[in-house]
């Protein structure tokens, strides 16, 4: 089937290529129907490798998926042909002794679309296990339904947060993933989020959703901020989504006593971690790693209306402008949120 | 000073009593502005007793106040004259066990306004400590002031739930606890309340939320609702706000695999408890006692939006019609849900 | 092969029936060693039943199994033949939405050995998935590894729990599963456990291991004893394994304010439970159904030497005297712990 | 009273100095009787100074003890002259926002003895609140009792480890607080603790406790170690126990997937942090500040046999030669662990 690959670093081709057509016993068949395109896609079109994950031969990319189910495997229960889904793009090995705890995104041995060797979505049709499909409410689109992964991510910071209702919340860095995970934290439990970046078109991005407030750190020092937005208390949770090692000088002066610090942005080397400021405030921080045990619980948000994610949607492109989407997504426009393919009507 | 006291059993009297007017060190003097009526308060006036609480003497109702600082004990800091406050009704020995572990609400040494021998808040002034005072920002009404400790009732539910971002839960009972864990559940994280009830009027004040759905089960079986609500899987949440022992018939239905029902209502006797039906899903139970740590949470959810109170104020008496108002609150009329006495302007 | 069968209620028989041979992908064959025999197994010989689990044909009995590796099916890794290895005997879908969660116990699908319709391991051979086997350490006998089934119920007790170091526990009654649950807690983090029984012999057995002290309700009044223990301020922890309905009988009077019970005993009909006597120390109640994510623990526990189980097993049967040690089993020695038969040297 | 004063650096008298003599409400007069010497006392002798906390003033060092109640304060419960205690060495207000929440140890109103400017406990008497003073059992002495301090520092840690029963751990580093972290994580629940440091001396105090074995790092490489200890799954919980900054490189090697890491040694520096590391594996990191809520805790422990910490009393000192166990203390001696003053018999 024709495909979209990157068949090396800087070179996407909308071609055929031989993909798995066989549905196994769980399995489903799903016709695509939108994939947004992540950071992480970019990444491999623009580098070739994200650290260890090297693009060595031709890959399909795409993890951002909904569609429609179009065949139903031996054994499969609960889904029927016509059923609107989105796909958790990691499978784990199920019986393996982190999946066994419910830890199953830090399976060693887990396989993720888009992540070399393994061939994203941005094709028109997947095979994938029915225990990580969902389906999507009528009354959320498809294209909403291909925001359920990257949501993901931040619903799933939110929850290792461990907010408690009325938590007040940092978020530094306004991208993509940092509005998601301000969306989520608000949905999540907390009174008010503050979000903090230098560039203006992110936060005006973040600023629209009530409950926002944002801060400029070119115009305004953090760490004031901070104080006067907590009462001189700090923050019951910051979340560090910008992946800038500078982000963590004087972090724990914005956090709370007792308060968490939550890293999601990647810094490629070690960060300088201040651990007697830790320490002072007994801060407990926590790691994440893509998302567990979460896609249902987005998909309730967003159609309870509690995450509001149409709004991130930036332009959507016909699957025959699929290289076309790509190289819009590489230049990093400012005010670029999502940009989505479309392959299905 | 004039106070509202109850005499005894059904005898309400508007009158001079002598109250306590020394500000101690830690301590402030607050004008009283807004007073809610409680259940208990109605309950004292009823029946003159809350089981083993009796009331023998005198003693001034009220425990639901927002008000003024108008005197500052030695070595307060934080309160000045003028400040816009409400104020926890519940001090314990912050030296005890229970305090220093953070469980100050199950301190046995608690005093609790309006519950004997302690007199309450219906006076014009009281002697209040600083730790339990807190400051109204601007966008918060006095009346909401009054509003916040039936709201920390359903928050510190909420807290004790451990809710995870998107949670779906359900509340058995429409009174005004129901409808305080509903909208402190929401704005706390779940993605969507069930509201259970049998009484049409309370279920539509439930309704007027956004995230809120009703059951009358009056009209429909609950357990068979519970499972359309939440495809066959049970509420990650199951609050009992009704206090009836019927309550607790088949509640582990209701509950998914691994959930948690929190207890609130509180039924005079023991109630029937499935131990099977809990271990076969291996429910946690987690119960509360008023609450503690979550006035300033409270306080965040009113003033960013996300619990909206108002629309709970049935009616407000000024302060010479309060035996008035006690009548009508004894009436118990299926739409009123909260009552409240204005004491200064 | 020649199994021990369960033909009807209080029908034994040392048999040929036909049993699973094939070893699919995933799977080990396993030559059983040594099992124990549970409370569960005699109750299916003497009842016929538990609940609504009912024998209706002829079934294997056996859950407590220890043995040796003989055969590795395709796939799996981390197993030789010749690996000495005891075995989970619940087997859930891995894929289901609890297992996913990592609360695979309470995944309704699961299937568990002699738990009608499904065959036990009293037979010279099984087959069981590679992911609910786990190896025995060379310091760990058949005879203890067939412990660890029933030392992982009072492991997973102790682990819901969530025992603080230090916490001092109460575990009401002394049968296997108590004495089990003592072990656990003191292992999992206790300083020391109080065990209550009205029985002198099986309190002995308890009071053999340091850190147990003992209360025979028949001659003290546990309440007394509770406020004697802890200096009137209650157990952190109260595990509740007598299944006695009795045994809620001011159940929350024993625990400390903000402590924890477990309830691990199982009684047939509702209990009596004290709302508000748990509410007013806001007390947790956690339920336990079998164990998940224990064994390799309760291995650790045993191989390090924190869970002595060797003076717990009363007597070993050869397999040909089985129907002999069920005889003796269902007498109810009060001096009985566990009786084992051994079915290979 | 005659005190053992820190001048300033390097310089100490045992000389005549005032101390508070009034025994206030809720207060209690001690006669001390036994002192043991911390590293922070050592380090106030050598360096002046730990970070921003400056001898500016004399100083009565000391803050590790035990002693007898000879004077009990108005509204004091509990206590009796004559009893045997031990004291928390840090006071907190507690009337904090943090304090309220019960993380009173990192109120930053605390007041901590020995900690500039105010006065430790190296004197015959010292008024203390009775809620920060714990009555020792009988078969608990005050050498014990003065071993409390550095106990309740590894049982914190431990605490806030969340260990769950059966945990294996690592401790790096086997100084007195590696040990202490060590006995308080094995009878916290753990199965059993491996300990790293590069100095075979402390290692062979920490070889002496049954569940502990050490790990040289001169000789062995710690991610082989760890592999070979943990059969390639990564310890439970690492405790960072050396305060060195080479301990952070590879450290999250040493996890397993979902473990933890609890950062207990406070580099003067910030470290180089491996976010991606620690991500990928999803850890959760710990912080410490003293404790809060263990010492109750920490004196079942050893009143039960469960940490037996009098093998760590390295040698005991007459009061008269307080200077000369200080002299002894600041060389370090690799086979010393704690060395303790005798005030009275």
């Amino acid at each position: 089937m024709k495909a979209l690959v990157l068949e090396r670093q800087r070179e996407l081709s909308l071609r055929e290529i031989d993909l798995p057509e066989h549905v196994a016993a769980g399995q489903l068949k799903i016709k695509i129907h939108t994939v947004g395109i992540c950071g992480s896609d970019v990444h491999y079109y623009t580098h070739g490798r994200i650290g260890p994950f090297v693009v060595e031969k031709p890959m399909v990319l795409g993890h951002e998926a909904s569609g429609t189910v179009i065949e139903v495997g031996p054994g499969v229960v609960g889904f029927s042909i016509g059923d609107r889904v989105c796909m958790e793009p990691g499978v784990p090995d199920l019986a393996s002794r982190a999946s066994r705890l419910g830890l199953y995104n830090v399976d060693p041995a887990v396989t993720f679309w888009a992540t070399p060797p393994i061939h994203g979505c941005l094709a028109p049709y997947v095979i994938h296990p029915a225990a990580f499909t969902f389906k999507l409410p009528d009354n959320v689109s498809f294209a909403e339904g291909a925001m359920v992964e990257p949501f993901a991510v931040g619903l799933h910071a939110a929850n290792k947060a461990h907010i408690r209702p009325g938590d007040v919340a940092l978020v530094i860095g306004a991208g993509p993933i940092g509005i998601m995970i301000a969306i989520a934290a608000l949905a999540g439990g907390c009174s008010r989020v503050v979000v903090a970046d230098l560039i203006a078109e992110k936060l005006s991005v973040a600023a629209q959703y009530p409950g926002v407030s944002t801060v400029n750190i070119r115009e305004s020092d953090l760490a004031m901020s901070a104080k006067a937005a907590t009462g001189g208390w700090g923050f019951d949770v910051v979340f560090e989504a910008s992946g800038s090692p500078k982000a963590y000088d004087g972090i724990f002066d914005l956090v709370r006593p007792g308060g968490c610090l939550v890293l999601v942005g990647m810094p490629v080397d070690p960060v300088a971690l201040n651990v007697v400021g830790a320490a002072a405030k007994e801060c407990r921080i926590e790691t994440v790693f893509r998302y567990a045990n979460v896609y249902d619980r987005a998909i309730e948000m967003i159609a309870s209306g509690k995450a509001d994610l149409r709004p991130l949607i930036s332009q959507t492109f016909p699957f025959e402008q699929s290289i076309t989407a790509f190289e819009r997504a590489a230049e990093g426009r400012k005010s670029d949120v999502k940009l989505q393919i479309q392959l299905a009507t």
